[in-house]
C-alpha cells in the first residue's frame, strides 16, 4: 500500500538548491559568532516539561509541543534561552564567566499555520552571561556582532535600532503610569499611522493627566542625530532615578558602539522600542533592512537582569540576540534578496566516457586532495544525459574523459556557465589553476 | 520557586570544551561528504505518524516518540532514511538522479536508558539514489568516502568490512535454509567465541542436513587475502543464481574499491556480515577501529533495492551509510581517542588594563578582519582574574594592553601553553604573523 509522502504543515523542507543557500547563510552566522569567540552549545530538543515550563505561561504554553512518554512529561523547546538558563544553572561550577555561547538549533511552536510562519524553525542565538555582574561594554559589543553578521550575509543598507528599557520604565514611573505602560506603548506605536492628534486623543481615554500626556508627547517627539537625541533626553529633565540610569547606560553604549566600529550610518536610537515587557531590563536591539522594513526586525535582543532565576539563586545578568533564521530565509528568498555563492556542492563533475574508470576516478581523488569538491558520474548513460545532469545541478565545471583524453593525457575543462572549454593536461594541480 | 535544572536521561549535553571537539568531528564528516559532491538535506524532526510509520513495526515502533497535537498524530524521526524516502518520493520530479545527499541531524529513539546509549542522537548519513537503476560502481565509491572520513577524524588503523547480502542469501537458498537464515547467522556469529565443534552442534539442533552443515562450515572457513577469498568463493561451486550474482557484484566492488584508492590494508571481505535481514539487498559495510573493536561498527550501511516503496511506485535503488555520531563521540571521548585541534573558540584574548578601550577594541576588530577569532575581556577585573579566564578556556594567546602598550605601540603576545612572550608592534598583521 502506498502512503502519500507529505510533510507537516508549517515545517520547512527545501529542495537541494535552496538548502545549499540556507546552509551558506547558517554557516556565515556561525562563523561570525565564532569570530567573536562565542562557544558552541547544543542542548537537547526535548526537556522535562517541569523544567522547560518553570517560567512559561499564557500564549507560549498553548503553543508548546508537550507529551507523555512512559512516566515522563516531556516538552519540545520553544526557544534557546530557557535551555541556556537551565544549562548555566546546572553547570554553573564548570563554566567560566562571562560565559559567551552561541547556539544554532531548531525550536518548536505550534503556531496557527499561515504563509511564512513555521512551527519548526532555526534560532541562531548568542548570549553573554555574567556571574553576578556584567559590564555595560558587552551591550555595545552585541551591535558590532550584528553589524558584521548582516554585512556577512550580504546586506549593506540596514539599521540597528537601540534603546534602553530603563528610559521607558523611568518615563512611565515619573508620570505614575507603570501599569499602563503596555497600553501607552501600543498607542504611541501608532504615531506614524494615525498622527499626533489621534495619539493624544487615545492617551486621554486612558485618563492620563495633561501633564503626563505632554511628557509622553515631548518624549516621542525627540528626533535628530544620535547625539541630538541624547541631548534632548537630558533636556526632558526627568529626575526619576531609573530614567537617569537608563540615560547613562545608553550614553555609554552609544560611545562604545562607535569604538566597536559600528558607523553612525548603521545604528540609531529608537526610543520607543520595548521588545516585550517582562524580560528585558536594559539595552534592547532591533535590526531592520532599510529597503524591506516589512520583514520586521531580523535580529533582536537585549539585556536581562537575571537569566536563570527559576533554576538558581545565583544572579546571572546577560545580554544576547536571536535570529529567527527559518522565517528570515523564507522572506529573503521570496523577495529574491539572497543568492547562493554556488548552487551545487560539487565544483566539478567528471564524466567518464570509457570502460576503464581508472583515470577518471584517480583524477577525482587528486582533485579532492586539493580541496576541490568533485563528483564522478558513475552511471552508464549517454553523454547528453550526463551533461544535462551537470547542467541541472548547476555544477560549474565538467571534464569529459574518454579514450582520447586518456591517450593524449589532455582534457577539456568546460565552464558550464560560459560554455567555454579550456584544454589542460590531465593533472589535478593544472586543472585547479584553470578553475576560477 | 526554584526548579532543579536537569536534563532528560539519555540526552547528551556537553560542556563547552567537549562541545568544541564534537563540532570539529561533525564538521570533518560534513566536509568529507561535501568533498564527494553530496547535497545537503534538512528534513523536519517531526512527521505525520502515518507517513513516518508507513513501514515501521515491531521493536522500532515501541521506541518512537509519538504524540497527538490538536487533531494531528505526530512522530519524531527515528532515523534519516525514512524521511529521505518520503522526500525523494515527494520531490521526485524536482530532483536529479542519481540523487546524492547527505544529512546530519538528530533522531529519537526511546531506548532503555543505559550508559553510552542515547535517546537523542546525531546520525550522519549519505545515500546515492538511482532512478530505476544504479551502477554497482556507487557501491565501491562509498568505502572510499568512509576511508577518507575516518582518516579525516584522525584514525589510521581501521578496517572497512565488506560483504554482499546476495552471497549469504544464495548460500541459504542453495541449502534450502532461507527461513533459518537469521538463526544460522546468529550461530555462526559465535564461531570465535565457542569454536567450530559447538557451532556444528548448534546447527544440528536446527535439523540441518549433514550436507547443509558442511556447506556452511566450508563457507565460514573461507580465509586469506581478499583475492584468495574471492577465489575460494568460486571454488564452493554453488550454482545458485543469487549467490553467483552476489559473487560477481562483490568482485566488481573489490576491483573498483582499489581504483577508488582504498588500500588493501584498509578493507577486507567479511562474508558473515548481514546487517539486518530485510532492508539491505546487496553490498553491505561495517567499519571497525582495529584496536577498539569493542566499540562496534562505527560506520555501516549498504545497498537496498528500493528506497521508497511505501511512498511511490517508482523503483529507487540506493546505497548509503550512517554514522551514529553521538554514541561514537561518547565512546571515543571516554577512551580518550580524540583530541581537539583547539579547545577554545577564541584564538586570542585581548585583556585591556586601562580606562580607554579604543586601542584594545580596535585591535580586536582588525584581528577579526584577518579571520582570527578574537575576544576582548570586557569586564572590570584584576589582571590575575583575566589571565585565569584565558587559562581556563585554554585560549592559546593573550595580549595585555595597558597605558604603556598604547604609548609605546608595542605589545607582548603571550603563548599560554609555553608561557613564552613575544614583543610585537601593535598591529594586527604583525601579530598574526607571530601566531603559529
Amino acid at each position: 500500500m502506498i502512503t502519500e509522502p507529505r510533510t507537516l504543515a508549517g515545517f520547512m523542507e527545501l529542495l537541494p538548491k535552496e538548502q545549499i543557500l540556507f546552509e551558506q547563510i547558517k554557516e556565515k552566522i556561525e562563523k561570525t559568532y565564532q569570530r567573536f569567540g562565542f562557544l558552541p552549545l547544543d542542548t537537547p530538543i526535548l526537556e522535562l516539561s517541569e523544567v522547560l515550563l518553570a517560567k512559561a505561561g499564557g500564549e507560549t504554553e498553548k503553543q508548546i509541543y508537550r507529551f507523555q512518554k512512559g512516566d515522563t512529561d516531556i516538552a519540545m523547546r520553544f526557544d534557546l534561552t530557557v535551555p541556556l538558563a537551565k544549562y548555566v544553572a546546572k553547570n554553573y561550577g564548570n563554566l567560566s564567566f562571562p560565559f559567551r555561547r552561541y547556539q544554532i538549533g531548531k525550536v518548536y511552536r505550534g503556531e496557527r499555520a499561515q504563509k511564512g510562519r513555521f512551527r519548526e524553525f532555526y534560532q541562531c542565538d548568542i548570549d553573554i552571561i555574567g556571574d553576578g555582574e556584567l559590564s555595560i561594554l558587552n551591550d555595545a559589543e552585541i551591535p558590532s556582532v550584528i553589524y558584521h553578521l548582516i554585512k556577512e550575509i550580504g546586506f549593506e543598507d540596514f539599521t540597528i535600532c537601540i534603546n534602553n528599557r530603563k528610559i521607558l520604565n523611568g518615563l512611565f514611573e515619573s508620570i505614575s503610569q507603570k501599569e499602563n505602560a503596555t497600553e501607552i506603548l501600543r498607542i504611541i506605536d501608532k504615531l506614524e499611522k494615525i498622527g499626533k492628534e489621534a495619539v493624544i486623543e487615545e492617551l486621554e481615554k486612558l485618563d492620563l493627566s495633561k501633564q503626563a500626556i505632554l511628557q509622553i508627547m515631548n518624549f516621542i517627539a525627540i528626533s535628530g542625530t544620535t547625539d541630538e537625541k541624547l541631548q534632548k533626553l537630558e533636556e526632558l529633565k526627568i529626575t526619576n532615578e531609573v530614567f537617569q540610569n537608563g540615560l547613562i547606560e545608553l550614553k555609554q553604549v552609544v560611545s562604545a558602539i562607535r569604538i566597536f566600529g559600528v558607523p553612525d550610518t548603521h545604528f540609531k536610537l529608537d526610543l520607543t522600542i520595548a521588545r516585550g515587557l517582562d524580560y528585558y531590563t536594559g539595552t534592547v536591539y532591533e535590526t531592520f533592512l532599510n529597503e524591506h522594513k516589512e520583514i520586521g526586525s531580523i535580529c533582536s535582543g537585549g539585556r536581562y537582569e537575571n537569566l536563570a532565576e527559576y533554576y538558581t539563586d545565583k544572579k546571572l545578568p546577560g545580554v544576547g540576540i536571536s535570529i529567527g533564521l527559518t522565517r528570515l530565509f523564507y522572506q529573503l528568498n521570496e523577495l529574491e534578496l539572497i543568492k547562493a555563492k554556488k548552487s551545487s556542492m560539487a565544483d566539478v563533475l567528471i564524466v567518464p566516457m570509457l570502460e576503464d574508470m581508472q583515470k577518471p576516478i584517480e583524477l577525482a581523488s587528486s582533485l579532492r586532495e586539493k580541496k576541490i569538491n568533485t563528483e564522478v558520474y558513475l552511471n552508464d548513460k549517454k553523454l547528453k544525459a550526463k551533461m544535462k545532469y551537470a547542467d541541472k545541478l548547476e555544477i560549474p565545471y565538467v571534464i569529459v574523459i574518454g579514450e582520447d583524453e586518456v591517450a593524449s593525457e589532455k582534457i577539456k575543462l568546460k565552464n558550464m556557465k560560459t560554455g567555454e572549454e579550456t584544454v589542460c593536461i590531465l593533472d589535478a594541480e593544472e586543472i585547479k589553476k584553470m578553475m576560477v
